[in-house]
């Protein structure tokens, strides 16, 4: 298996200023898993659902080649989140969080799943990411997402797991509250010098930055003409991200700075449209022009 | 003459979190001029200045080969500008507004400064940036600048002024005002369906972009150690952007990309001290440097 992507699973409710959705899918690890999916193959996902979540969108994932053997069944309601989007839909605010079988998420990997080359770590409770980080032997990239909520009340286990991965994905505004510090720059700084060996700032409508040791890399938001629904567009940007590394088998600069260009291709199709509908219709030569766009905004 | 940059001198007083300064050398022509001066010759300033003005001040922008036989003195005082920057230093808060002899700022352009190649026309009234661009002949490039205030207060002027200048500077909070756009790419393309050929929006620290009929190019904020002082920033992009220009004499697609970079540059210089102090020590070889270090950010 060529990537693991560990997460939540789940059924979102919400409204934009362009519509609403009723218990579609979602799930850091869904929304990830299926972009990922669009650009390499042995893709697996490990998360848990309840009772109340559908054959036919485990059914889905499978059919888009996702290993769903990690994905556990247990008494309960499946993890729903609902919540809307107003103005420029900066921020997603949330109306209810109903945990169910996600509140007790303890994932043991199956044996075929315990040794990716490649594992995201979506965001979840910092201690549950350890644990998988333990079980999952020693992939070649890590990618650890989080959000301000473990930054504020798990920080030190947050910090150590951290320690732990090569690679960092997080907000500008979370990086200030895990950091500190004044400047996104200065900030990138202190993440770098915790453990990652890599860094992914993402900036929303200002696009998203890599940072390691041998320097930054800017790549813009991708231009799409209406974005109707951010929701999973960090984790599509990470699933793109770490997709593109997971299908050309490598992880050097070069191919770091050319998976954001991915990661921001996958970004905006995710917006595109509720829940995954824009990602599961795309297809490779659609992404290409993408990248190819994004080329073009960043050459002289 | 160049490039000819109307707008504010000024004294200005204002705190960050790092220091303060009382009195110094502001107003957007002084920067705009400034970091132009550190890179083409012929640039001249038109303004207002009043009897409080220093001559040595004056003699310190004709000494950087600024022309300042357009900056006309009346009697009263010089426009002041008291203010402070608190937290991440995003935004300034005003304190004090003293328009004194700017209150009734019209330039009359000396017969020598009439005929500019390169125009800038710093925030100052739409009608008054109007004026000067009927008395400054055809410009093979003209920049404008303006403000939230102006948006709101002289919509219909400001719209007649854009349509009649070549490129629009604005930053990501003002190009909403004025367009009502959701996203950032559709105020763009609202902008330049208005008459400019060329936008750039600067968006602090996130960078800034430059968007044409021809596509849109992104380049990101220079990462500085510290920024003491975010004054007058936006003017020193603009100064350095147009100073590009005018030195390479040209405004194709791949220069305007390139005086991006310019830009950048001279408004990282700008930030790492007070008032006018850094760009004033700017020499050619540190802005190349800077601008080499762009291009890494944005190179595969």
């Amino acid at each position: 298996m060529e990537l693991l992507v560990v997460g939540s699973v789940a059924y979102d409710t919400y409204k934009t200023p362009f519509g609403s959705v009723k218990g579609a899918m979602g799930g850091a690890a869904v929304h990830a898993a299926l972009a990922a999916s669009r650009l390499t193959r042995g893709v697996a996902v490990a998360g848990v659902v309840g009772r109340d979540y559908r054959q036919a969108d485990l059914d889905l994932l499978a059919c888009q080649g996702i290993d769903v053997s990690g994905v556990a069944h247990a008494a309960g309601r499946t993890f729903r989140w609902t919540g809307k989007y107003a103005g420029d839909m900066a921020q997603a605010q949330t109306l209810k969080t109903e945990l169910g079988v996600f509140a007790a998420f303890n994932p043991v990997l199956p044996k075929a799943l315990a040794s990716p080359k490649f594992l995201f770590l979506a965001n979840i409770h910092p201690a549950v990411q350890a644990s998988v980080l333990r079980q999952a032997g020693k992939p070649s990239f890590t990618l650890l997402d989080t959000m301000n909520y473990w930054i504020a009340s798990q920080k030190p286990a947050l910090l150590k797991v951290i320690r732990g991965v090569d690679g960092l994905i997080i907000n500008d505004q979370e990086i200030r509250q895990l950091t500190g510090a004044g400047t996104l720059a200065a900030a990138a700084q202190k993440v770098l010098a915790l453990g990652p060996k890599v860094l992914i700032l993402k900036r929303g409508e200002h696009g998203a930055s890599l940072h390691t040791r041998r320097g930054s890399f800017q790549v813009p938001a991708y231009p799409v003409d209406k974005v109707l629904d951010p929701t999973g567009a960090g984790d599509s940007f990470a699933g793109g991200f770490i997709g593109h590394l997971a299908h050309v088998k490598a992880t050097d600069e070069r191919r770091l700075r050319e998976a954001m260009l991915y990661g921001t291709a996958m970004a905006s199709f995710n917006v595109e449209d509720f829940s995954v509908r824009r990602v599961l219709k795309t297809a490779r030569p659609a992404i290409e022009s993408r990248v190819r766009g994004l080329k073009a905004m960043i050459t002289l």
